[in-house]
């Protein structure tokens, strides 16, 4: 399956894409967030630890913005994870997390351009599949993203 | 919800759990993994290559063994990885997968066990929740070991 074309195909080009800046929680990273599950507001220091933790995972752990040039701030993201396994031949597989629009911005595909960016990281570093998690609701949209549908999710609240 | 006691309640005592060694290789890591998908052999260099780079993500990624002290066979195994976030204050999320017990071993509970393993884990490391994506038919084996259906898991092979 074709999974992804070029990164902006289909989608607004007044909103380029690219990886999170340690400046970017100034412009409503944690914000944005919070519209897609509790987010309280963390202090620079938290942020800056966590940013390094995954920036020591390199391209294992890449998290992705939008930055709307007309506000300064971000109006969506997505992250991508790779975990390494011994089946498959040492196999890799990509794991999409924490794929949110701003509200304000909805209707330029940039959820779309979001999910193909973090689709061809996976692809690009030799994932043999990339998988994320999804309400009900949100199948249409990642099937026109190029996904199928295969498992169900379970959960442990701690 | 309580997810778990402790790692061997109710499971076979005769079989204890514990992590990976490199020495499980020549004891059938590899032939178990292939009762779960496709697993074609690899060298003890790829072996030693993989199993490196996981150590090296020390208690962020985990696999645990049940080796059949009568055969010195591994008969069961899964694996866990923290995700480290920025929402839910710098939450952190454990990932399960890759849980298989071989076909000659079944009816001991090896699997609630290698799960129950994997979850404690999660929890002890700090993570809000720990989640896996599972066929349909397992939705009754997790609810056992705690888990509830979340959301449906979506999928791009390459």
């Amino acid at each position: 399956m074709a999974a992804t074309g070029t990164p902006s195909s289909g989608s607004d080009d007044r909103f380029p894409i690219r990886r999170l800046e340690l400046g970017d929680k100034s412009k409503g990273f944690i914000d944005l967030l919070s519209q897609l599950s509790s987010c309280p507001q963390i202090t620079d220091a938290q942020f800056e630890l966590r940013f390094s933790e995954l920036a020591a995972l390199a391209e294992d752990h890449i998290i992705c913005v939008i930055e709307d040039p007309s506000t300064g701030r971000i109006v969506a993201t997505g992250s991508v994870f790779v975990e390494k396994k011994f089946l498959r031949g040492c196999g890799k597989v990509g794991h999409i997390e924490d794929v949110v629009v701003d509200d304000g911005v909805r209707g330029k595909k940039l959820g779309q351009k979001v999910v193909n960016y973090l689709a061809d990281h996976a692809k690009r570093v030799g994932c043999y599949k990339v998988i994320l998690d999804c309400t009900p609701e949100l199948r249409g949209f990642y099937e026109k993203c190029g996904f199928v549908e295969k498992n169900v999710q379970m959960a442990i609240y701690f």
